[in-house]
């Protein structure tokens, strides 16, 4: 038991109603919020949270997120997320979280895969996967994983965006959270009002930088399914992926 | 001891990496978020939080709010946000809060008014002054009362902005933070980079809704002193002042 406790993180979050959308709804980025706190907080009392990695000069990089929820936490209602490493490769590694109700009833679930990079050539640098391995959990994830979104960029269009000083993170790039928030917005408030949001994917492929000059595209590949691209000069910077229904 | 804690708030919280704007500093809409959250629970602790006054068909409305910093906490930094009420009237209340670090020195102070409205005429409601004035809490805050913006909003221009999903609060308004971070995203990240916001006010005077067409204007009004103004149609909605140093 002692062990298994020290591999799986416990997260309690109060939903407060100034965290909810128009429906009193839990939004995506909000919980995606909840799953970066929970796994920067899980990371850093395990010796590889945000100080550590960057006293080796290196970072965290959120590289592919996937979100499913079968339902949505409402007003004040008390909710645990779990967090536990799943795998650990030379360059990537995948992080599970399990987000259950007040009765311990799943919500929903979520996927990440991370890389650390090194922060001066912001290129990617091998995991100490020895040290990271000792966290592996078995515990079943039932959704899959993150896959290929399809492009759906054209030459000309697109909701055009700029990068503003509340997009940016604490390493002067386009927050994560805040590329889903923009891609979310794609939306009309009347499918938010009729529809939910099943499985939320992201696949973020460079870093959005200041004053940067974004499209924003979205279509419907097939029924209720939607892909979303960010592109800067023609080229994608993050692709997502919504199943509505 | 028991009264005086009964009346007074006392909220922790853990700056983290991902709340953190490129300099590493918390920002005015994350503290703001902070001040939301304690006043929300400390209300509903009380009696008078978000549902007790659904469930008479009213609800509490941010007026003015005026935060003055003479820190901004970094990373990894434990603070304690205390807040209480300072005064009761017929129509609005006053709410003070302190912020102190690890160590219990003062890193800011704010003041906020708050007023009732019905939710169905959207129109103010008297208070309950006497159950309210219960918890009124003689404790210094030692910055001066929201006070009145100079308007700086022109005929023509302004930066355009159009509401979005994720400006809604649960009310399906634009959320009182969002007006923050919208008038912060004026100053440019050089401004950022060599000054701090020492006091930030703001006086929130009409609802923003979805799909709103508004205009944002900002004016240096004396030397670091700015006002800002977001605009619909010719009238402002709400208005701004960043007091840099």
């Amino acid at each position: 038991m002692e062990t298994k406790k020290t591999k799986l993180g416990e997260f309690p979050f109060v939903t407060e109603s100034y965290l909810l959308d128009f429906r009193g709804q839990l939004t995506i980025p909000m919980i995606g919020t909840y799953l970066l706190h929970a796994a920067s907080i899980h990371a850093a009392q395990r010796g590889f949270g945000f100080a550590d990695m960057n006293n080796r000069r290196t970072a965290w990089v959120l590289s592919r997120l996937a979100i499913e929820m079968y339902r949505y936490p409402g007003m004040s209602e008390h909710i645990t997320l779990y967090t536990w490493i799943e795998d650990v490769g030379r360059l990537f590694t995948s992080r599970c979280f399990e987000l259950v109700d007040a009765s311990g009833v799943p919500l929903g679930y979520a996927r990440s895969i991370w890389a650390a990079i090194d922060v001066d050539s912001r290129k990617p640098t091998p995991l100490d996967v020895e040290a990271l391995s000792e966290y592996i959990t078995q515990r079943d994830c039932p959704i899959e994983k993150p896959g290929k979104i399809q492009a759906v960029e054209q030459e000309t269009g697109g909701v055009p965006y700029r990068v503003r000083y509340s997009d940016l993170d604490v390493n002067g790039h386009l927050n994560s959270i805040k590329y889903m928030e923009h891609m979310l917005d794609l939306f009309s408030l009347d499918m938010y009002d009729q529809k939910n949001i099943r499985r939320f994917e992201i696949s973020y492929l460079s870093e959005g930088r200041y004053d940067m000059d974004l499209q924003l595209f979205m279509a419907e590949t097939s029924t209720n399914k939607y892909s979303m691209a960010m592109c800067h000069e023609d080229k994608a910077i993050c692709r997502a992926a919504a199943l509505w229904d």
